[in-house]
């Protein structure tokens, strides 16, 4: 195969479509504010490359360079993340009532979260763009995977998270030797603090979709799902939502497929996406038909991932949406924690509390008769659920060195 | 392609070379009492397969089914696990003066340690042998790993460990539904509290290399190695060794590859076993040339997954560095966790105690010359970092939700 290592053509707001030139820095609309999506050019894509030129690449993301922004192999600051496993869950499926249900399990990108695949292309292009030091506020995970990911390119990152978020993703930015500041807050407080840093230092500024790159990260989960259901869709994709660049990616991954041809041009799955019921401002959008959502007031939930009151891409998360005939459905902290339990002892996967969150939308979709009959359903587990140990139960008995395990014979023994 | 699923042909001791029928669940050696290897028709393999059977597989460790002991793809025990990424590691090798330095990263594996490569393989072997409950002692990773396999099989697990090990480990085993013992003392007397559960109930024993299968999934690290390298193998390979059992099963895979003629006869790593201080039996018996180690009494680390005061397979770790012309070397617990942050700031990778340590072991090395100019050098990092916050530091500083970040304009600039 020949061909340039990415067609990366422009940016493009996502809002009022005024274009960027991508070969210099940019942050949001100048214009309107909205986030910039990044442009290929597909028409040439279609010529020079198709889904087997996939299959003899390394497996991580960057198998797909051709539509990410990478200029070249040796620009890229990788820790070799990506092709994730897409697993079938036939004993929760069979619990649910659903037979083709099938989890994309994201815990073991480096960093434990799905938030690799925004940093590696995030910091990749911020380096290549020449920044040296970069700012961001985070509910964590975020904050964790783009400090190991500056630690490898060599940046100086400043990281700020709700003194709230998991506390083990403060342990890796402090790793990692990224400057650490905690708030006595939300990460919209977060997000103030680093916008007024920003405003007043010129940091470059990596907030979730105020840099376009991200984003194109989060698009090879789209990609990944496609690759490895043989270059088709499922019926339904369930994704936690905070700041929601996950679905809005994985719109935009399985749409470049569409226009590419390698995916079928009549289906897109339906897109969901979960909220916690004490932080649904995209629900609520949903349910009232509208165009943007309005702040959540006193969020609270346990899954601190989707702890987001107001997301910048709101507009393309309810686009997707809307676009995909998908659903937007919150659950509680309770459902969460139960259903945790519930494909970590029927599948062996424990996930983290997003992740979670998928399982109890899914059983409920399918109780309303939202999932029909037959739909192929995939959930995203966005993260390893060790990173949030405390939301993990934990049962055992103390038994003396010298003394013997109070089992008896014959409750279980070996099949032979 | 066609062929066998697998080519498995039989058991073989590993002391004393006494056969035992494949299709049966087996133990140890009833002769020796010494681990059992299993064997395969590697003439058949090699008139089958070839390295380019492999190039279109899925990225896990299944990819090498032929050299695996799964009867049938159905039969497999899967949670995704394998082709973990293998990193080189330009800044740290710069300072450490090796040039060639890369990193095998197991942190990503399902439950976050290589432990998973032994969990699919042997618990699918228990499962296919009828099996329904076990019991192990572990120092924790390993536990968490047949917990969640233990779970996705449908099989009970019964996990005895001490009560020092990491504590994440606790959750995850309670979370995959394990019935969870914790002894006031080490692995070796975990052991003694399951084997006397074994002989008194008839439960199956899934101690390390009690049973053969464990082994057969360690043995992937080092296929999945030389496939990296484009089917050829480094100069030196630093294992962090408690058990051994990767050890041997690196050692095991590279002379299959080597029988099959898919690298070269003529090398073979070095093999280099890294053990703390505080619990070196391995290192105390190479340096007295024996072969066999003898318990190490009091033993002490941080790096708690080393902490083995006598490994059943003693003999076997001790041949396979032996032979490979390699060497045994105890690194303290202050050269760990230093270490543990020169990796995560130098790479913007955080592992595990136990990949720590091999840091150190490649520092020490390189600095008398045992690794010389030149030398290829892989380490294996078996696990991820935040399984063992508490030895990670974590600096910050608390900030206001309506204060301002104390960072002065000019520190750092966007580069633009």
């Amino acid at each position: 195969m020949s061909g340039q290592f990415s067609y990366l053509t422009h940016l493009e707001c996502g809002r009022c479509a005024e274009t960027y030139d991508a070969t210099r820095l940019n942050g949001t609309c100048t214009s309107c504010g909205a986030p910039l999506l990044a442009r290929y050019d597909l028409t040439a894509i279609a010529r020079d490359c198709s889904p087997g030129s996939f299959i003899d690449r390394p497996p991580t993301l960057w198998r797909y360079h051709e539509l990410l922004p990478a200029s070249s192999r040796e620009a890229i600051v990788t820790l070799g993340e990506g092709m994730t496993p897409l697993l079938p869950l036939p004993n929760l499926g069979r619990a649910l009532g659903i037979e083709r249900l099938l989890v994309k399990d994201e815990g073991g990108l480096p960093t434990g979260s799905f938030k690799a695949r925004g940093a590696t292309t995030g910091v990749t292009r911020a380096k290549e763009l020449g920044v040296s030091a970069f700012a961001m506020p985070t509910n964590g995970n975020a904050g964790a995977a783009w400090s190991a990911y500056a630690a490898r390119a060599g940046l100086q990152a400043c990281i700020v998270m709700p003194e709230d978020a998991p506390a083990i993703t403060r342990r890796e930015c402090s790793a990692a030797g990224a400057d650490l500041y905690l708030v006595d807050g939300l990460i919209s407080d977060a997000g103030r603090l680093v916008g007024e840093l920003v405003a007043r230092t010129g940091w470059f500024e990596a907030s979730t979709l105020k840099e376009p790159y991200r984003l194109e990260g989060k698009k090879t989960m789209g990609l990944e799902i496609a690759e490895q259901l043989g270059w088709r869709v499922p019926d339904v994709i369930i994704y936690p939502t905070g700041g929601g660049v996950g679905l809005i990616g994985i719109d935009k991954a399985l749409r470049e497929l569409q226009e590419l041809g390698w995916i079928s041009s009549e289906k897109l799955p339906r897109l969901v996406a979960v909220q916690a019921a004490g932080c649904a401002p995209i629900v609520e959008a949903f349910e009232a038909h509208a165009a943007d959502s309005r702040p959540w007031q006193d969020t609270s939930t346990i899954a601190f991932g989707i702890n987001v009151p107001k997301a910048l891409g709101d507009f393309l998360i309810l686009q997707a949406i809307y676009a995909s005939d998908g659903c937007a459905i919150a659950v509680s902290d309770d459902a969460i924690l139960a259903e945790s339990l519930t494909l970590a002892r029927s599948e062996g996967l424990v996930p983290c509390p997003e992740g979670a969150a998928t399982v109890a939308a899914a059983r409920a979709l399918r109780r309303s008769g939202w999932i029909a009959d037959g739909d192929e359903v995939v959930l995203l587990n966005t993260g390893a659920g060790v990173i949030y140990p405390e939301t993990l139960p934990v049962r055992f008995e103390p038994v003396a060195r010298d003394g013997r395990l109070p089992i008896q014979p014959g409750v279980h023994e070996a099949g032979m």
